[in-house]
């Protein structure tokens, strides 16, 4: 076993790179080649610190440029003239995510959010309407939910969309400056139509009013030559922090009137006298199943910035790597020398974990976007698949909320591993930082999200296995791990193994078995899982939200925990689908970098509910040290596996 | 005892609010009063997004009305027109901290940097010929250490400075590409003259050249009509993530002929002939003499980045307060009603901790300011205070990389608390995380700074206590607590009560025991210290840079539990001196919230070391869920005490 820090001898060579690049590229490998290739320009980052008019213009003009591309309308469905690659318009998205975040964010709007819920919630006549229009950019549009006195609890909107039986139109209205639209994208310049998220109501005549909560609604913003509809008021929203070529703006109603057919009625509609009716009875749930439709945004979002965290670790690992400072002195044949800041343990350790879980992220998000794919390819969601769906939406949430915090992370931590030179935006970390910071907030509070997969889990807890006993449940919450995986394991002897550092046996061989690791993942889960569903039982006598506000780190810990599986699992997958065994070599020892770290960051808990012994627990930070001088060699390797073509890395430190 | 995230009842009143904001206050309250009053509109933030040259005009034109407030020329000694009062003046450089950091960086390159360079390392001569000049504005320099090749290991900078006898000059020369001066302030536009840090070489006619070192002389760059000198050529460093209004550059020279006064020369001469001469023979040693003289631009950078920590932490909380979202249920006469989001656990677990330490940093700030003004107003530091001074060092340069690193934490999680509206330019935090975010990597990498401290601490280890039992060293440790707080402590017996969970004991009770709180400190300490001196003693024989190396974290660990250290005892002392009892009983609370959230965060730790059992890990995070809900109500009043003023703060939230 070599030293923890040992300088680098040699990385992986170009063959063991290509067969990392092949795994990573996965099944929409030639969307990724040909964004590469012929969108390399298209999609190159544009020079930082443009004035805000000419940012948005040119962003504009690129976005009509993508669609010629024809990425966009390989998202829709094939019978409104779209290409049915869900999941290949997915990957297109996240490939953006490494060059102009606003070109990125700017086509999310128009393409993902405004063409998705149009095609997803709308129905035949809205399709006929709209798509095509939509898919070539000439429709430029808006997708309004968020207000500004409501962003994460989005049921509770303020403004209302009332049905007029008179003549038969919605008349839609901001009713409290609170319920103002705000943070819109494409609002304060470009967009023509609305989606517009409202609380529709009718009224029988002489009767109080009925809302039945939330819908969309097709709402015109402005006429073909950019004016301003009456009624509707626009406001820019400024500067941001970054995203400057997106023109966010918020839009306020003062009785908007529109057509009855202006409401997407794929679950609802209200009839010509004014009689509502749904397929689906229960407003909270249509409302989810709605909102259900839209995790295409979510993915979307997860994958992009997953991108923006690998530019940010290729930049501080490359430039780690011939960076040197501070000489070491001379010993037996090694002369004495200044080193790269890479050989560093210190500095290996902030960015070599980051580094191995933006692979298990990729890996999950993978995975993520085929099961998008394979579910909602062939058009809207039948009943059958509704527990899939569910489970989508919770891994999509997981997975977008740990995502975006990791590409915070892994970018600040790149900014300061540069120094000085992490500063300047000539060598683009300022400006990755900047526009990915609001990934966290937007598309779903990430706090609110993790609450969102912790209340699935549990859900799904109650539902299925609530009478279970401990194997059962290990089973249960392992059942997704591919049987070549699992099937080495003894559930049973989980707990015992993970308690003990057995004396005299090789601790490092233990934790680095994978089916140790992957019982590990699945014991927390299933641990911190009951104890949550333990506290909440009690919310069922007294006060629900002081029973629900005193246990909330620890239901933000069930879905933290359930995701690291989920991360854990689809890196194992990926590993046994690779066939260079030099490239699987480096997975494997990458994969147990981001297990040990992730034990090592949460060892306390381990600890505390006997799993890790103390010595056992050093013998993980000990472990870690190994591994990232072990991994130091090939950290340039791994990085160029993400082949990120120059022109969007575009920093002069590296040229 | 209150359940955790209890409901808001009622804040501090206003006499409580007063009496916490003088305690703040201190030494130099009226260096803050009159920022609040006279300056506020001078200091106040400028409106973001700027076009850089217009920025950076107006970031000029400040720091001349700056210098007609007489502000910088506080921090100069009485013998040359200042006014003596060094804790004064960087006391103001904290409350710049709270406006435009533009401003404060310029002013701080201007008279910190530059000025500070000359009146430290320079004589008489120097002082009289540039410091009134510096100190009015009329004369802008910069203080030229840092090259693109050499940021933190600056012994190593590859300007060279040759001495030639014949003219009796000196020749400066960029030696190499990466020798080149780089990120200096006040270079791409303003600055005339530069204090350039050189290797300063002579030669006696015929013989091979000798290098003394780095050493600081005065070179020209500008004329006074703007125009560059000749041989010296500057480049813009363009854009950065922040400080736009700060005109940053890169300098090179090629054959600059400076006489031979232009040596800064207090700390060494070169005659005529160039005999090279200097009091400290060992040319390291004399190096990091002339460094330590420095120590004021760390102290200053540590203190503005914690009045940026605050205003962002403002911000959040009163933003926190006001904003609710989700409806909490009805509960015996509590009504149904949406919940301000500060009544959530998770929020107030984000927030009430940084708050803390805040509060934290600004005593232990405070002490150092204190400590810093004693020991330096007098002029050079005598040789009877060269503990005193290496100690300042060691403390200066401990804060300064975990304020920095706690306000790069604290914005991004303010703006993250804030949810879309944090990432509006209009709500200050994204321009606070883009200036601020450099600080953890200028005035020396935080990382390199921990190694400093440790480096320093284990000297001081190896100096004085190698030889001591072990409760010789926690007394050691621990001389510098107040005899007020220390004299309860029986110190043999921390770690018996450390490690036990005493069964039918109200635990909360001893976890709220300061003196437990800070024998627990003082003794992690002493642990982390002596383990790490034991491994370090390996280097001795066998490869020093693979020991060191391999006990980087270990090391840097040693720095952060000091700096922990200082920090609780600074907090005890000002909760001493503290006269209100309601402000007295506040600060309390948010001192155990600082301790347990700290040993919180480190837990594994000490459970590895068997300092906590299981069970009592687990009732410290209890403790400080229980602690949050019973702080919440008082945050608001807990950041008024901070006393900025509105126009500072500056977010359309708060409106």
């Amino acid at each position: 076993m070599d030293g923890a820090g040992s300088t680098a001898t040699s990385g992986p060579d170009a063959a063991t790179v290509q067969a990392l690049t092949d795994l990573l590229d996965g099944r929409w490998a030639w969307v990724r080649q040909r964004s590469r290739t012929e969108g390399v320009g298209l999609l190159a980052p544009m020079e930082p610190g443009l004035p805000r008019d000419e940012y948005r213009a040119r962003v504009t003009a690129r976005v009509a440029e993508l669609a010629e591309m024809g990425y966009p309308a390989m998202g829709f469905p094939k019978d409104v003239g779209g290409g049915g690659e869900l999941g290949g318009s997915v990957t297109a998205f996240e490939m953006i995510g490494y060059g102009d975040l606003s070109l990125m964010v700017k086509a999310g709007v128009q393409w993902g959010l405004f063409g998705g819920a149009l095609a997803a919630l709308g129905t035949e006549r809205h399709h006929a309407a709209y798509l095509a229009d939509v898919m070539s950019g000439k429709l430029p549009g808006c997708f309004a939910m968020t207000e500004t006195g409501h962003g994460s609890d989005v049921q509770s909107l303020g403004t209302h969309a009332t049905y007029d039986p008179g003549t038969q139109e919605f008349v839609v209205r901001t009713t409290t400056p609170s319920a103002r639209k705000d943070y819109i994208g494409n609002a304060a310049r470009d967009g023509r139509l609305a989606v517009v998220f409202a609380q529709l109501v009718t009224a029988s005549p002489g009767e109080t009013p009925v809302s039945h909560g939330v819908h969309a609604f097709v709402v015109p913003l402005r006429a073909e030559d950019g004016t301003v509809l009456p009624g509707v008021e626009i406001e820019d929203d400024g500067l941001k922090a970054g995203l400057n070529g997106v023109d966010n703006g918020r839009i306020s109603f003062d009785d908007v009137r529109i057509p009855r057919g202006n409401l997407l009625d794929r679950y609802a509609s209200v009839a010509e006298d004014g009689t509502y009716s749904s397929p689906i009875e229960n407003p909270s749930r249509r409302f989810f199943t709605m909102l259900g439709t839209l995790v295409r945004g979510r993915i979307s979002v997860g994958g992009a910035a997953g991108s923006a965290a690998k530019e940010a670790l290729t930049i501080a690992v490359r430039y780690g790597d011939t960076r040197r400072q501070f000489e070491a002195p001379a010993y037996e044949d090694r002369p004495k020398a200044e080193v790269p800041v890479l050989d560093y343990l210190a500095h290996q350790r902030r960015l070599l974990p980051l580094l191995a879980k933006s692979y298990a992220l990729h890996f999950a998000q993978g995975e993520l976007v085929e099961e998008m794919h394979e579910l909602q390819k062939d058009g809207p969601i039948e009943e059958k698949n509704e527990r899939r769906q569910r489970e989508l939406e919770t891994r999509a949430a997981g997975l977008k909320a740990i995502s975006t915090w990791h590409t915070t992370l892994s970018i600040q931590t790149a900014r300061e591993a540069c120094g000085g030179a992490g500063y300047l935006a000539e060598n683009r970390l300022p400006q990755l930082k900047a526009d990915t910071d609001v990934f966290t907030t937007f598309e779903g509070d990430n706090t609110v999200l993790l609450q969102l997969v912790a209340k699935n889990l549990l859900t799904q807890y109650a539902d299925h296995v609530g009478d279970l006993d401990t194997l059962g449940m290990v089973r249960f919450l392992t059942e997704t791990v591919v049987d070549t995986v699992i099937e080495r394991t003894a559930a049973r002897t989980v707990r015992d193994r993970l308690a003990a550092a057995v004396p005299g046996r090789d601790d490092e061989e233990e934790l680095l078995d994978r089916t140790w690791q992957l019982a590990v993942f699945a014991d927390r889960e299933e641990h911190v899982l009951e104890g949550a569903a333990r506290r909440l039982r009690r919310a069922l006598k007294g006060d629900a939200f002081a029973v629900f506000n005193e246990a909330q780190d620890h239901v933000l810990k069930v879905a933290r925990v359930h995701v690291d599986r989920l991360l854990l699992e689809a890196f194992s997958r990926a590993i046994e689908r690779c066939e260079n065994p030099a490239a699987k070599a480096l997975l494997d020892g990458l994969c147990d970098l981001f297990v040990l770290t992730t034990i090592e960051a949460d060892r306390a808990w381990f600890m505390e509910h006997n799993r890790l012994t103390p010595a056992r627990s050093r013998a993980v930070i000990k472990a870690v040290d190994v591994l990232c001088g072990r991994l130091r060699p090939a950290a340039v390797g791994l990085v160029d596996a993400f082949a990120i073509p120059d022109e969007w890395l575009d920093a002069a430190i590296l040229r």
